[in-house]
């Protein structure tokens, strides 16, 4: 979304296994994603955002300014640390059945390490995901004044949480978001933009 | 704190007790602050920072640009539906204790329409102190990596979190926030700013 907000639209992709990251390998380290522009590297999707923001200065801008980029720091915090791991709560069972398969033992023994048993995640995903719903009121709010958390158009703040969101669309067996919700509104909004081009990601459904 | 930001420092301030909103009788409405500006008034700390940004561009920014200030009302829905609520939850009943013996009977009545009996809020405050510390974390964490919400200067963003704990600060028996806690850190910044204008607050003890 970074990529295609700054009109850097002729990239590739390079899948990258869970058990294999041979791909990246030249990057010395195993997380994903890495962004190869030229003869850099950059690993970490707020890393990313950053180095394209100054790389490509005179692109449409993903922070609007040093105190918009701060304030998304705030952002991309609150999604790590509120948002996402409810998110994680509920779609744990469903993110390991959309796992590849030769990926499964290398999956289940490295989230396990952080997560506990994915059995656990079988359960209760009702309740969590009214309790995830709840947690997302600031945004609902947000949303209620403008179009956007970057205001009248998006910023990487919003592909910050909607990334996440999409997650839970491509590999989730049902939807995180009710009609009617805000949030499932603007989320819509994103998946148009740039030609539907999140919408046309592959899901466990399709 | 907007106002000694943007350097608006010869401003006046007129008490307003809870029981008579008289002073602010021309504004048509009770809800304070009231900001008057020549002949211009304007309510609602949101509006009234977005008022000084608008009409006093030239001075030092609150929101660096539409997007900080979009991204920033994310932070204000945040402390509104996370942050503050936890922290009066905590300090409701101090506060009681710290509202002038003759508004007591007005601010019982009004703050127990919407908290419930007043009395609930005597008992379990540490617990709800380690909760509320807990729901900071997206702050915390934001403040390991620069000094300030709005990056290497204080944003309007700060000065929203800030009030709230300020708050607490004024009127509760006990420091909300640990030794080592980043946050604290952060507070003491603020405290300090304009010559510790903040700091210079009457608080409960004084």
């Amino acid at each position: 979304m970074a990529l295609k907000h700054k009109g850097l639209d002729d990239f590739g992709r390079v899948p990258v296994s869970f058990r294999d990251r041979s791909p990246i390998a030249f990057s010395n380290q195993d997380r994903i994603p890495v962004l190869v522009d030229g003869d850099h590297w950059v690993n970490d999707s707020w890393e990313i955002a950053c180095y394209l923001e100054d790389a490509y200065p005179d692109r449409p801008t993903l922070f609007g300014g040093e105190m918009g980029r701060a304030e998304a720091l705030f952002i991309n915090a609150w999604t790590q640390q509120i948002q996402n791991p409810g998110l994680i709560n509920i779609i744990l069972w469903d993110a390991f059945q959309a796992v590849d398969p030769a990926d499964r033992d290398w999956w289940r023994e490295d989230r396990e390490k952080r997560y506990g048993s994915l059995e656990i995640y079988q359960n209760g995903k009702d309740e969590k995901l009214v309790s995830w719903r709840q947690s997302l009121e600031p945004m609902r709010v947000t949303l209620g004044e403008q179009q956007y958390l970057g205001g009248e158009t998006p910023a990487y703040a919003d592909y910050i949480v909607f990334g996440t969101i999409q997650f839970a669309r491509c590999v989730g067996q049902y939807d995180v978001l009710e009609p009617g919700d805000p949030i499932r509104d603007w989320c819509e909004r994103l998946l148009d933009m740039f030609d539907g081009f999140a919408r046309q990601a592959p899901t466990v459904t399709t």
